[in-house]
């Protein structure tokens, strides 16, 4: 397949239920983790941390928190949504290969970070477009990403051994896949569905 | 040149005095939102919208919004730091032919997102990964892209006439430029320098 830039905006899906369970080589994790590192950063700060977590006793305390979690949400939904929701999976945490939590230090590049005075989330931010280097790169690599957001962040800190001051921002399944759906997830389940471009547009003014 | 996705990674810069000032036609404007608006976004709830500016006028008010803002993050420097500071341009607000304001709606595909319900800055995220994509692509198609961040989001909100819940998340400098500098303005210009990726990569735990 190509890795026209385009192509792979195209083809990246968010992954839960196609992880085939197999390993990454460390040469295509580099380029990945490469990729993720070379995104744009407020104030050239760099304000994120990558933790590779492979110890099945981690993941499996961490998807234990995630079905918690779930069945916490679940309560929240009214009979229809209750219904569409039992029928999507919402983590690969313990069927890929590698989890990667993403981290957010905003004491990194300080006390001085420029671009950050008048906007405190903007390390935040740079984390943010780092992840999504990441995941074209592992789109790239034929490898899927499934992000988990279904966490309490103290959880996952604990979990993690962080700091106080650092933040965890995304667990990330990272693994080899049997395809890409064509279609997201949420959308074949009947969840949502994507809107057209131009409803997102506007011009001059909002 | 080529449009390989690690070759659009290396490439990408964050623009500033590099605008030609040359416009952008509407296929290739359509193809960079395109790339922003297929961004993951959690429980398919696409947060984001894009307001393209064109009016000199705005830009203007725009402009001198952020050179006082300038002003004061340099009177916050030591004397060291405040003249690196004085040699780094920091917007290229009126030489680009057009900004994009990339906005955040919570209330979009509410009232229970799913995936938002432990993390309240989910759909923040959502919005970045796709300011991510837009970047590349514009990469991609040989236009720069400068990322504004010495502004207050009170003022934005005011100037774009956007409702209270939404909030500004980034002021995008898009435009034909010159070409794209090897090495980033900050590093350039001696403020920091990138780290190696060793530094932020963990085992199992921080």
């Amino acid at each position: 397949m190509s890795n026209d830039l385009y192509d792979v905006i195209r083809r990246r899906r968010d992954v839960r239920a196609q992880f085939t369970g197999g390993q990454i080589s460390d040469e295509v994790l580099g380029r990945v983790l490469g990729a993720a590192h070379a995104a744009p950063s407020v104030g050239l700060s760099q304000p994120w941390d990558f933790i590779l977590v492979r110890d099945l006793t981690t993941r499996q305390a961490f998807y234990e928190h995630v079905q918690r979690e779930r069945a916490t949400f679940a309560a929240t939904l009214d009979g229809d949504a209750a219904r569409r929701f039992e029928r999507i999976k919402i983590d690969g945490v313990l069927e890929s290969s590698l989890s990667v939590v993403v981290t957010y230090d905003p004491s990194r590049g300080g006390p001085a970070v420029l671009g950050r005075h008048a906007i405190a989330d903007a390390g935040l931010y740079s984390v943010c477009l780092a992840i999504q280097n990441l995941w074209l790169a592992a789109t790239a690599e034929d490898l899927g990403v499934g992000w988990v957001s279904f966490y309490r962040e103290e959880f996952l800190r604990g979990l993690m051994n962080m700091p106080d001051v650092v933040r965890p921002i995304a667990w990330l399944c990272l693994g080899p896949v049997t395809h890409l759906e064509e279609v997201p997830d949420l959308e074949r389940h009947g969840w949502r569905h994507r809107t057209p471009l131009r409803d997102a547009v506007h011009h001059e003014r909002w």
